[in-house]
């Protein structure tokens, strides 16, 4: 006998004994304890589990104690477990710390033997219950303890309907069910070479044994991994005496939920029915009805259940789901917890609950999960709506979007400016803008997160799927074919850019909707956070959006965007084919006008908040047609050109050879790793030259006219400090020509992306030249883990998340152990050196909630993130900053 | 007036006050002290150059402090500056700590004007030997304190020689010299707007102030730059009392060493001219004679210059570079320095001085400058030959090689049987690795240093010049065009792998040599050292090259190399292609015999010694055939195969065409960043499996034989701790299955390379599954720095290092401040771990000195190198450990 207390009668926990006694138990315990009516029960700790899973045994004196505990229910109820004449059945039932479906639940109306079964049937006067209760007994046990395959009690089940050919249940006689009793027992006996176990004792040893083995099966160890739940937990187990709602009409179950987990409605919500078992609300076999209804059918026992719903959310101080059973008019509470809801509920019973006087603001932020908000933000297909899911790709800019489908972007162009339009394209480039900007959506077969189709979109906030690679979309016949499934040109289909689900036809949307709940919420959050949050936008229009969600200045505004717009691209080529400077100089003079005026009109919208602007970063020859594709239209026009002689075919083969020359110049071995970012302006200045003179020319032109601006001028990539002393030196001339020019004083800041392991290291050496730092995450995990996301997530990265070596994808969630720690020695070292400078994220991490939350911890001063993210990094920042004790897991 | 002294007579110095003094100032006040015949003078410190520098005027009483000094020499020598009747002339010579060309160097006699030219006819009555110093004078002090240009000098000189029909300086009359000096004056007045100034002290002042002001002349600057001297060190200034070697045939000028600096014997060494100033020595007017003539022709004086010459030697402690002044039979001392000598001279002398007890062991070592021995150890081109020059490309793989151009790895391996051959390819894949093996020397003109060219040549030892893009290399017509040059398939040509020279013809070689000397050397820098030397070797013959060369072990042996081999690389391709297990099984049963075969082979060779395994590492579409090609071939193919209707074309179409798929299926955006290293064996276990089965099976036969055995299993490229402990797990079941068969014992240790950010900053949970860690500090260079080799050093990274962005190429020259501390992050984490944790180095910087010392400094246990690069490393090693007070710079 250990000293170990391993088994709790239900009034000896409460709902804090999560840990030791599981949700269920705890929740069991504190409903006990505070008076509502549980039919009596105990609790197996986790500890005993874990104690099981070591050994591989019940512990040493477990039994006993279980024992002990089964007198004092017994004695509670007047009945034994067992006793021939007036025998307690009892439920047992799983329950962690967290619910997990992967493992077993639960064995009802445990305790049925021959002897207990006829006193069931003399007491309750009802044979065709008693042998309803115990093939459903023999059935659950047989399945979940003994192991049996369930289809094979289905078989001799459904064998007896055919028989008699009825179609449900219910209407078969008790003669059958009897003799279906008697089959379950012979097919036992038959598949494990032993009786069914008639000792009750022996059948809760046997359940008590499942339920910790079950544990470790396969698939609670799959799901555990998927949810991140530790595996060291345990699960505790619950022995409950049995209530029956199916001893007649005046007995029933339900499930209630104490507001709509829909809409955060304060109206219970919920459903009942009576006579009936819970095994046959979840079997669908009969149709359960709206808990309103038990007003009129059974008011004194609604009033009853109110009272405690009432009761329970204020004990709990929270949305409640709860599950009941009436026996023979009496009401009894079989579990309760958090219930689960939606994210527009979660945001309005927050937000209720604050005036109603049961939370504080600080609880009411903590109520909400950052990333579901995510949800409300976006387009998305209706939860209730069955979807025809014919394919899965990568979900690359989030929302869900419903078109026709068009197969190339000039057709996407006209068509979308009448009808809704899904632009579907093997790999989008930068000619395919137009036709992605005229879509409700864009799906890719080809490409990753990082694939042009991917940025576009998320830049412009289009839903998009990337990536999709079972697709079959050919040009030609402009059709798309996964199997049996065709979509033609013109067909409807739906994409859903938040799960990467591609859907046959016209899926039902329900559209975003902010509520004056959400943004009361988001306001509170802002009160809340010490860090600020800006937003990523590259153009006025996305600007425009990041000051509608609330972000307190563009945190990263990348210039080369606007250089891939369908009118820019062709000046953008002559500036980079240029022969000599004169003929450079000339197109970057054009480009100049554009850009400024992009910029005036970012700087317009954003009203004085501050703008980083990082200068050109992108390899050169991604402006330029695609070598592969040069290549084959070459060789082909060669071939042609030698058996044709036709001059004008030359004169085009000369062309394009020569492009194929300046193309295959540029190309690069690992193009993340080349000439980009601030190489490329130490190599080439004239180009970042022109970008610092639009950004001041347009600062200067609102500053005259009164606009308070404050651009921050970001130079990208930089590894060692004189990368960054060569390029602001030369920038700073530019800067204070225009100044000059301008004659208007416009205040300005250089600073520089830590994107690269070296400048993170020597950012003590760095900071002396930078007035801002922005962690550019994206680049930085890439090369700290030595992988390039285009590769890793298409070959590997997957597969090293599903096995566990890695505990999520790190360009979603910012690796802390790592990343984080090269982050750490950053701002540590730059902080000794510039006290004050500003420290930011523009990386993708900037939206993540758990990575806003490092951020806050390392002590930046700002996260950014895409416009649709900022009120997720609002609300996270908030979290972040206030800490709740007691916060409950959902 | 100042309290600092700035001017030092020559007797108020000594050798120690180099950075004060200069080196010339300083060894000629040493000199001046020993009592040695040196013509009185004075030095001028660096302090007052760098007060120059700062105010941009002579500092404030420097003129009076020369002015005291100039009257201590006045009197001792009995002559005055600008004396009428006894004028005396001096020299004025910039001296900077470290040797200078691109600075001012000499004026000579200085202090002539009309009146002292006249005393010094009368007193030498040699009025040609006066007005020749004369115009010498005028001229010198023109062209450097004037700043005028000398060529225009030179006009009426050469004008002067041609009207008189004479071809040596020599042969002008006197009235001729009278006549130039005049021209010459009246070209100042001209092109100054002032007279020639005649004041001997405002001559001296002007030439003072030109040395300080050349201290900062771009030639100068460029310079240091090039060489990492300081800026800030500044220049010394001699003033010296001139004495003339063109006096007649009593005088004379000369330079001797102690020793032969080409060989190191221990001879003195030098040549002489009688009646002649130095100039006319450098100007090669006329042929000096060997210094042993002096001994006929002057034997006091030779007895005289011989004593000196050897007590320089024992006070300096070194062989000294000597220039003398005879003047009318009286010998005087000019200069001396440490002599500057070759690889070979610099190790003879050090181990002769050693035997001569003039130095010790630990002096010794650091007498050898390490990166020099590299020319001891390979052929090189004959130092005194004209080499015909006619590209230039990477200096990829060390070494000089000679022989007839081959344009195909078939003809280069059957004519490099009986003939040498160079191989010249515009790029090599593994098909040419047999042309290589068979090739003296390879020349490519596509790829960089990690080309397959560069990184098999070097593997192999094979000099190799890779990336001469200016060579036009057509495979057709088998020839290389450049310019003019046209050399045919079995013209002779010639390359230096440690230049990247590429020459027409066959250059004269010498061949590398290992000496007594050498080996004595060495011996004692391993006596000295405390960090280990190992090689990196991929192959039996590389280990014995290591062995022979002094490695104590393998450092890094590449398995994949042996993919690469003729007869392996389609088992290899048809392991990548298998289209289900059992294909793949296959194949891999092929190679483990091979690849266990060859590791027999290096465990054989090693004898006991540890050997450092790497597993597969490269992705693996680098061992199927490129993309582009094959694209090419396809697009033909399917053009020709639609206007041909051939049947049997389109079979090998459909061929190919699944090739093109499978390696575009492979293909990655940034393959560095891609499916490789341990990615790939999580991916394709098999593949390692085997490898690991290779090396125990290997390493248990030669157990088996009672031999030691050491093998090391490295995995590579891991970021996270999961990857490793994964691969570990798998592997050790390998490993100790073999052992199980095998029933021998055989010590084996599992460890991992630290080549990525990521895991240098977890080092701490790597070490926990790792015995060793080999910092890869290629890889991790590109990652810490976020710039791919390949890509960078075409693009960017030279013109970084001209302009100063960066101090050295940081994939030669270990970039200490960032990637460095990456590595003492990764180091202190680790041993904190696991104290007794084995870290070593197999990046190509553990053969470079500054990276070896660093690694010393660190604590690492040992360096890896390429076998021909191994005596380095053992020196550098030592060097490191052994401090020398006074070392000097030579």
């Amino acid at each position: 006998m250990s000293d170990i207390k391993r088994v709790y009668l239900f009034e000896e926990g409460n709902a804090a004994m999560r840990d030791l006694l599981g949700g269920k138990g705890a929740n069991l315990a504190e409903m006990t304890n505070i008076g509502l009516p549980v039919p009596a029960g105990f609790t197996i700790t986790t500890v005993a589990c874990n104690e099981y899973s070591a050994i591989g045994r019940l512990p040493d004196g477990l039994m006993d104690e279980v024992t002990e505990k089964l007198h004092v229910i017994e004695s509670k109820m007047g009945k034994r477990l067992g006793d021939p004449d007036n025998p307690l059945l009892v439920s047992v039932r799983s329950g962690a710390k967290f619910s997990m479906p992967g493992m077993m639940d639960t064995v009802l109306n445990l305790g049925l033997n021959e002897k207990s079964l006829h006193s069931l049937i003399r007491q309750t006067n009802n044979e065709r219950f008693a042998y309803d209760a115990n093939r459903r007994f023999i059935m659950m046990f047989s399945n979940i303890v003994l192991g049996l395959e369930r289809k094979m009690f289905d078989e001799i089940f459904d064998e007896h309907k055919a028989q008699l050919r009825v179609k449900q249940d219910t209407e078969l006689p008790v003669s059958s069910l009897k003799q279906i009793c008697s089959e379950f027992l012979a097919l036992v006996l038959r598949e494990t070479g032993h009786g069914f176990p008639g000792d009750p004792m022996e059948q809760l040893k046997l359940a008590i044994e499942a339920v910790f083995r079950s544990w470790n099966n396969p698939r609670a160890i799959t799901y555990r991994e998927k949810e991140n739940i530790p595996h060291n937990l345990g699960t505790a187990v619950n022995v409950q005496s049995m209530v029956f709602g199916n001893m007649g009409e005046d007995s029933g179950t339900g499930v209630a939920f104490t507001r709509n987990m829909a809409t955060g409605e304060k109206v219970m919500y919920g459903e009942y029915l009576m006579n009936a078992q819970g095994e046959d609300v979840v079997a669908g076999v009969r149709t359960p009805v709206p808990i309103a209804r038990l007003k009129e059918q059974s008011p004194q026992i609604y009033k009853q259940f109110d009272t405690i719903a009432t009761s329970l959310e204020k004990h709990y101080r929270d949305a409640m789901d709860i599950e009941f059973t009436i026996e023979k008019g009496r009401l009894f509470m079989l579990q309760c917890r958090v219930g689960k809801r939606t994210a527009a509920a979660a945001v309005k019973i927050a937000v209720d609950m604050v005036s109603e006087g049961l939370i504080s603001k600080d609880e009411a932020i903590h109520r909400v999960r950052p990333k579901d908000l995510d949800q409300l933000l976006h387009p998305q297909f209706d939860p209730n709506a069955k979807l025809d899911i014919f394919a899965k790709g990568l979900a690359a800019s989030p929302g869900a979007a419903v078109g026709k489908a068009a197969f190339d972007a000039d057709t996407a162009k006209v068509r979308g400016e009448t009808e809704p339009v899904i632009l579907v394209r093997p790999e989008t480039t930068p000619d395919d803008i137009h036709g992605m900007l005229a879509a409700k959506g864009v799906l890719t077969a080809r490409g990753g997160m990082t694939s042009h189709a991917a940025v576009v979109a998320r830049g412009f906030g289009i839903p998009c799927v990337a990536g999709c690679e079972v697709l079959d979309v050919n040009l030609e016949s402009r059709t798309i074919t996964v199997g049996d499934v065709v979509i033609r040109d013109g067909d409807w289909i739906s994409i859903d850019g938040s799960t990467g689900n591609v859907i046959q036809g016209k899926a039902p949307l329900v559209e975003a909707l902010i509520t004056k709940e959400f943004e009361t919420l988001l306001g509170w959050a802002d009160q809340l956070r010490r860090i600020g949050v800006r937003a990523n936008a590259d153009n006025p229009k996305d600007a425009a959006k990041a000051f509608e969600f609330g972000a307190e200045g563009i945190g990263l505004c990348r210039t080369e965007h606007m250089f891939f717009e369908k009118d820019r691209l062709p000046i953008v080529r002559d500036m980079i084919l240029a022969e000599n400077e004169a003929e450079r100089r000339s197109a970057l003079n054009k480009l100049l006008s554009v850009q400024q005026s992009d910029f005036e009109g970012i700087f317009a919208v954003m009203q004085g908040r501050p703008v980083t602007i990082r200068l050109i970063d992108p390899p050169l020859h991604e402006f330029l047609p695609r070598f592969e594709e040069l290549l084959q239209e070459v060789v082909e026009l060669r071939l042609v050109s030698t058996m044709t002689q036709g001059n004008a075919l030359k004169s085009i083969l000369k062309e394009k050879e020569q492009l194929l020359a300046a193309v295959e110049g540029m190309r690069e071995q690992n193009p993340m790793l080349g000439l980009r970012g601030c190489r490329l302006s130490i190599v080439f200045p004239e180009i970042v030259e022109m970008q610092v003179r639009a950004i001041l020319q347009a600062a200067c032109k609102l500053a005259k006219a009164g606009q308070e601006v404050h651009p921050e001028i970001m130079i990208p990539l930089v590894g060692h400090v004189n990368e960054l002393k060569l390029l602001r030196d030369q920038l700073e001339k530019v800067a204070k020509q225009v100044l000059a020019e301008s004659d208007v004083k416009c205040d300005y800041k250089f600073g520089t992306m830590i994107e690269i392991p070296r400048a993170a290291l020597t950012s003590d050496q760095i900071a002396e030249y930078a007035e801002f730092f922005s962690f550019g995450t994206n680049d930085l995990t890439q090369t700290t883990f030595g992988f390039s996301r285009d590769d890793a997530e298409g070959k590997f990265l997957q597969k090293y998340v599903e096995m566990g070596i890695l505990p999520a994808n790190p360009f979603e969630v910012l690796d802390q152990v790592g990343v984080g720690k090269l982050m750490r020695i950053c701002v540590d070292q730059a902080r000794k050196v510039r006290p004050n400078i500003k420290l930011g994220i523009c990386g993708e991490h900037g939206g993540e909630p758990s990575s806003v939350a490092f951020c806050h911890s390392i002590g930046l001063d700002y996260v950014s993130c895409s416009p649709f993210r900022v009120p997720i990094a609002r609300l996270a920042a908030a979290q972040a900053n206030v800490e709740v004790a007691g916060t409950k897991d959902v």
